[in-house]
């Protein structure tokens, strides 16, 4: 599979840090998914379209991310998404958070794993075929 | 009407935080909201069987909040709830989160504006008679 | 006062959005926030370099905030922000939501009074003499 | 070493909620942390204090999460803390969330690892022995 790279940017405000004065753990999930989500836009899917027009809906399933150094108030980063994988039902995003600004440091590296899901009942379908064509 | 009072309590997380060490201005709010939901648990009332049997939902129209003394990290508050006015399609209250290690003293006060909707259509809709009268 | 308008984009996404399938109540007060900081920046003020350099940070004292019409996943909003008011130790904005594909429909319209205060201390102090002059 | 369970109660409100109607999948990481304070607090350990008086701070170094089940509003779950691992510098969590009502069905499975830092340089430091010994 060809190597698939997206760049999204995130500044970090008051409410993504806590009282550490750094970023809180949990919101690195936050620009992770802005940054998935923005790749489908550029892919041409935009995921409540998906959602109301063919039921496809996308859940995640793992998470697996090392806080590598810590981001703060104000700085700027950036968030790089690959797939890694892409299966019939389900993909695995490749997905790094770098501060240009600090010589491209990696802050957090991530591998998430999402299932395609009906809308509606909720059980795993496959992922569309255009997404498929899109994505590999 | 009577004055209907309902304490609720809250405990203060690392992900309440911000990087001035005190509880970010925003996440009041879900305090506060948690205390109408415990409140409405109370009366009898369960929002997601309001929805699924009633088709009733309920949105916040407007807040009007004071910020009196920062609550942090650790603290424990509690959450006094009370029905300020209630009408046919809207009800107000009236919240006071208050730090009780520390003589009581207030550290939010708040005036919430809710209307009920129905839950499809999301137009205004009257507010159903038994929980007026639970709430009178 | 000369009329100070800033305006700053926000996208929506599945961290904002709950279970009603519109914008959680809490969550504008971090958009609004969000512009009040890219407006101060614009400015020439950031609020990291006020803490370490002169001691001086802001910290909200009221809130009055009006939900007109819901946003929803993947809005792409408009803060403008201005100040209201502008005394010694305290500034007022006044901060407009709007959706611009909706005929600029107004999703939001906030008051927010904003005390300075010394960083250390957390006091009340004189908003510097040079932020004076801009947001004049 | 012996194992160590503590379990937290969490109840799911509007504010964890997202537009697919389940829990936001960054949520989950809130209550694995809630319940961590709470294991240390019942272990004798309070953080702002560990902070203040022996310049002892925690920070998340890895995450690795399942999400099995989705969560939903009004659900009440339990989070089950125990210690896994722990070295000089570093302790692991093992951290599983399920639903009592749901005949205990698993929510949410969750390997956390944590290093032990300086609170004022943010560098490595061993965990205090009064701590290695409760947790032993």
């Amino acid at each position: 599979m060809q190597i698939i790279e997206h760049r999204w940017p995130v500044r970090i405000y008051y409410e993504d840090t806590d009282m550490q004065g750094i970023v809180y753990y949990a919101n690195y999930l936050k620009y992770l998914e802005r940054a998935r989500t923005e790749f489908l836009r550029e892919k041409g899917f935009e995921q409540d379209q998906l959602i109301e027009q063919q039921a496809v809906a996308f859940a995640v399933r793992s998470v697996q991310m090392d806080y590598i150094k810590p981001a703060k108030f104000n700085d700027e980063l950036i968030v790089a998404t690959q797939v890694q994988q892409l299966k019939r039902v389900s993909l695995v995003f490749q997905q790094t958070i770098i501060r240009p600004a600090d010589d491209n440091a990696i802050i957090n590296s991530a591998t998430i794993k999402v299932a395609c899901l009906d809308a509606h009942s909720m059980k795993i379908k496959a992922i569309p075929t255009e997404m498929i064509e899109q994505l590999t």
